[in-house]
């Protein structure tokens, strides 16, 4: 779904959430986020954007897996030894992924199932115990979905919810904080037809919202530590709708780079 | 220039500063940008990072461009056919050009004399007198670098200066802030050799922190009506550094996607 509504107001504050405990399969996330929150003594707003690291959706919704419990191809096999990979972590990389994009030097970028072009297809060891491995979520659309339901039926607000990671890109060198699932806002802001500062009519011009929104609360999360997990944006006046990832995915067929 | 220092403190704040009027060849920008923040009752601190839209950095210069003025190439003139583009806008992306990256429909992705991969190699129409178009400045990374100097002079502190543009992505829609120039903080965050929160060392990640301080920035600046060119970042704690755009850049041949 796409949005034609002119973006922000012209102050934007971003909050780090911390104090949440390591996060187990089954932990009711938006009752943790609530907590955190009071602790700060803050609460939810109309219009907030609340942006939850993968990594903890992941590991409440079990997306952990023991690296010994994973039975490795002769071709997983084969690709990690060229690779100088673990095997079991690119049996995992295969499995997660719906097409490889580029195999280059120790490089392993894919397609996941979920549509999204990233290194080894997400798959990570850091903040995660040793000989474990995690996935991203199996479908962190439906879980943006799912935390904005429960947080707005919990708090009587009108809120988004992102899931963020963080991709490597083609041309620059670096991670930037990005969105895998997005829902309350539009994830692409439609500016075909608005008029310049001359009057002019804007033609192409897309901008990608939800992935600045991730890029910003990057900065807060910092990259590696996870010590903050959960970013509340308060100042976004992006209209309130459906939002969907998708919108932010490249076809295939019309992408330049494949 | 890359460091090592953990990245922000748990809150951010963007200030959009609008208020400046239209730019011409020769302002002061440092000047005009001081008068639109006093305009807001706001004084600069340390720390503080100052995010300018390169249009308007560009437009100070004088890269601005009347389309009557260009003598178009026969070579222009035949992909401008080939694309149904302005013979006068192939020829300027043609000067501005080091390389076509890809030439497919109406997509011409060029590296500029920069270094930067990006569409039309930033030259734009939008947000300018019809019949001109406005190119990327000369040297970004020296506006950035001026600017810092000359603002860190009339204020006594000590600042960032980024330079911004949106460019689009490979395998992503929509266009995004991206930096250009940057100096006062590293570019690229190194966080080679940190621990994660079970005391393993991270191997690979480096976060492309002023990218995601120019997304960050375009949430406020919006995308098409410039109505806001310069935004002020506070709260940052990014170690205080030259800064070199280039070390976000990949080199050719380590770029997997050329």
């Amino acid at each position: 779904m796409k949005a034609r509504k002119v973006v922000a107001s012209d102050r934007l504050e971003l909050i780090g959430i911390d104090g949440l405990p390591e996060i187990r399969a089954g932990d009711d996330l938006t009752r943790l986020f609530l907590d955190a929150l009071e602790a700060k003594n803050l609460i939810v707003e109309d219009g907030d954007a609340i942006v939850f690291t993968s990594k903890i959706i992941s590991k409440s919704e079990g997306r952990i897996v023991d690296l010994a419990d994973v039975r490795v191809s002769g071709e997983a096999q084969r690709v990690a030894r060229e690779m100088d990979k673990e095997p079991q972590i690119v049996q995992l990389i295969f499995e997660e992924a719906k097409e490889i994009v580029r195999m280059r030097n120790k490089h392993l970028i894919v397609e996941t199932k979920h549509g999204f072009v990233c290194a080894n297809a997400g798959v990570d060891q850091s903040n995660v115990e040793e000989g474990k491995a995690i996935l991203l979520p199996k479908d962190p659309q439906k879980s943006a979905y799912r935390l904005r339901k429960e947080l707005e039926e919990r708090t009587g607000k009108r809120i988004a919810v992102l899931i963020s990671d963080s991709f490597g890109r083609a041309f620059r060198d670096g991670v930037t904080g990005i969105c895998v699932g997005v829902s309350g806002i539009p994830a692409l802001l439609d500016r075909r037809g608005e008029e310049d500062r001359f009057g002019k009519i804007a033609r192409i011009t897309k901008e990608a919202v939800a992935d600045e929104i991730c890029a910003a609360a990057n900065l807060v999360m910092g990259e590696f530590r996870e010590g903050i997990p959960i970013v509340l944006v308060r100042g976004l006046a992006l209209e309130s709708c459906e939002g969907e990832i998708q919108d932010l995915l490249f076809k295939r067929e019309v992408d330049l780079f494949r």
